[in-house]
């Protein structure tokens, strides 16, 4: 790695690093370069500003977090559901890069351009992976109980949760959702629910 | 209802509807002010700031939230588990406020001092009236699956992230999180959860 990347990678984590607690708008550039022993034309010559910088580190969550799924659909030799093996593995990617999901969830519930940009882009495709793993499993012949809309809503709900609202799940939980052994523990939990809303195990998988 | 009194719930409405799209940092004051269509200082007279302004609308949130839990312990009439009565009239109370519901459960994912006394006043009394709605299942012979922690973690998801999610709810699914209808639906499914991970009405009720 030469120099020149290796400082932009160095302002990218230190940005997440804030952004993580104050939020993309709670933190100053001048912040930034001073957290990451640069000056503020370094941050400005390499992201072409704040916006841009969030621009990367949506990027830098969204295209392995899309091929973390990508991967799972090709995956042919797995043990369970299509949809529960891409489920686990994307709890585990976000476990890994917990301070990149929790900006990531949280800076898209807002409003602008390159929100809505990023949500045509990668949510869209995301959609689409997760409507293909759900296919994959219906051709199994395995039946969803809700419509796939409604599936989706929850299971996004259960995946992405602790790793946004990681700060409520330590304070009032004592739980570290940047913990691989919180992970492992949730991941059945999951399970329970997927169980519970498809016929892939049959009922007595979830009593 | 006085001047005085009416100028600052504008005031505060105004607020909520610019943090909603574009989040408490990345709103000013001034814009607050302009579209309220008050001057600056009458804005800093009223609310003492921006973070006092966040402060009223947390807590213009947190209260009745939790008057909503408290009403659902002290309602013995009810027909169904304690538990997913209130989970039922959250969900509403969510759709009715759905604007500060957003700008809520975004806000508490940030760190800072507000946000900490916030998470331990509210939020820990939100744990302990759940915790006596399950205690009140649990007597009546309802058994819970999950551990509470768990448990509460994932109905938290459940009835929270379509609100908190509005815009990507409205944009890849089509739905309308803030329109009665979509509760009504929504409220279905959550049952299907609960049903699954807990034995009030049995088995049969999942299949």
């Amino acid at each position: 790695m030469n120099g020149r990347r290796e400082t932009k990678s160095e302002v990218m984590t230190t940005a997440v690093d804030l952004f993580y607690t104050k939020g993309f708008h709670g933190t100053s550039i001048r912040e930034i370069s001073a957290s990451a022993g640069v000056n503020v034309g370094t941050v400005s010559y390499y992201f072409a500003g704040k916006k841009g910088l969030l621009e990367e580190c949506l990027i830098a969550f969204f295209e392995p977090y899309l091929n973390v799924l990508e991967k799972s659909l090709n995956d042919g030799k797995r043990q369970k559901s299509a949809v529960m093996s891409a489920a686990c593995n994307i709890i585990r990617f976000q476990q890994q890069h917990h301070r990149f999901a929790r900006v990531a969830w949280r800076e898209i519930t807002l409003d602008h351009q390159l929100i809505r940009e990023m949500t045509a882009c990668y949510l869209r495709k995301e959609r689409y992976l997760w409507k293909m793993l759900m296919a994959e499993d219906i051709e199994k012949g395995h039946s969803f109980k809700l419509s796939p809309s409604f599936f989706l809503i929850q299971l996004n709900s259960m995946i992405t949760t602790p790793f946004l609202q990681s700060q409520t799940v330590r304070e009032l939980w004592h739980m570290n959702t940047a913990d691989p052994y919180f992970t492992k523990q949730y991941i059945e939990t999951v399970e329970t629910w997927f169980n519970s809303v498809t016929s892939c195990y049959g009922l007595s998988a979830i009593s």
